[in-house]
């Protein structure tokens, strides 16, 4: 049986709504477009939230990788 | 169906007004002139915000890459 | 006798209970389903606690490798 | 029609007078002599600026680019 | 005569007990069980020190090398 | 015309006194002796100041690259 | 003439007592056994300094080369 890798858990979530993490603290919430081996990552209908509320709404936004702790698909 | 990386995203906003996130907390504004896969950018009629009013106009403006969080196209 | 190299200890670990410490202070619990040379890493199941609470449920979560100081099986 | 690279940008710059804003929050002015793809930096007739104010002539400078926020062809 | 090298020194300390100290001033200390180019490591038996004091036990642990400043066999 | 590219202008310090400026914050005045591509430094008859003044002499000096924010020579 | 590079300086170093500074602000200061590109280094006899005092002995000790801000042959 073939072992998963972490990109395949990344695939799986695409068109899917995701939680990213940010190393700001910051949390973003989107649409899982497109992702990169550097995990740079392009949500679309984004939202910042803070504290469960949303703060602004992005739309479209493409993150740098390397600003990102996690990226949990919201279930 | 091709499936779309994260660059397609920044190609789609070239010559379009982008947002620009620093890891310094500021925020610039300009049209996205250029960009590689180091996510240097070249904006170009930039300008830095604070708390949505214009600080300083700064025309052609370099960014290296390693400094970005985000870009979002200003829609 | 072949020595053993770090990635072989998170091999052993897969689909095994695991403790994550994180650069931000954090601690993630969950079962080890996925990692890469670059120690990103997939856990299912996963929790953040706090002081030996648990904080929230993560479910699925991708945690990008420059972010971990260490990954511990949970005995 | 071939589309612009970020480096042109510096490329055009060359001998023109530019503003350096690096990460510690300094900024440098100077004529750009010479650039590479580390966006390591050589200015000439360089001074450090503070707050509009000329705090040190520097003359010939060399910057590491890890150290560089943007780079702006001064007006 | 041929040169020591940096690794060489990892080698001789594996299977004996060894200090680790990480950028966030944590002590670990434990079983040098296994490490690679990055200075990752794995420690067997380890537990953390606070003070000289043993703070928690971890087992088996492995650590980003990233996140390290110093390994030293405990004498 | 060959355009200069930024190692050029350490190669013409080469011997010559150059300031040092390191990202924490320390300033270090000695003789170029020796860089390469990762802009490692040797200083001889090297000095740390401080406000100007000689705080401490350190003879032969190695940097390492990624410490150091600028390089200029000493007028 | 062929001109020298940074890591002749290590190299003439070698088996010879250095002061090594750290990006943390520690001092440590022992034989120097080993080094390579990365600038990971080996230290024998090694003790670390807090205002020219001892603070603690190390015997052998590896450091990782990113942590590393100036190495100094101590005369």
């Amino acid at each position: 049986m073939e072992q998963s890798r972490p990109l395949d858990a990344l695939n799986k979530a695409r068109n899917k709504r995701v939680l990213l993490e940010l190393k700001t603290g910051r949390q973003l919430i989107g649409t899982l477009n497109a992702f990169d081996i550097h995990i740079n990552i392009v949500l679309t209908d984004a939202e910042e939230r803070e504290g469960g509320e949303v703060k602004r709404k992005l739309g479209v936004v493409f993150i740098r990788g390397d600003t990102i702790i996690l990226i949990s698909p919201s279930e």
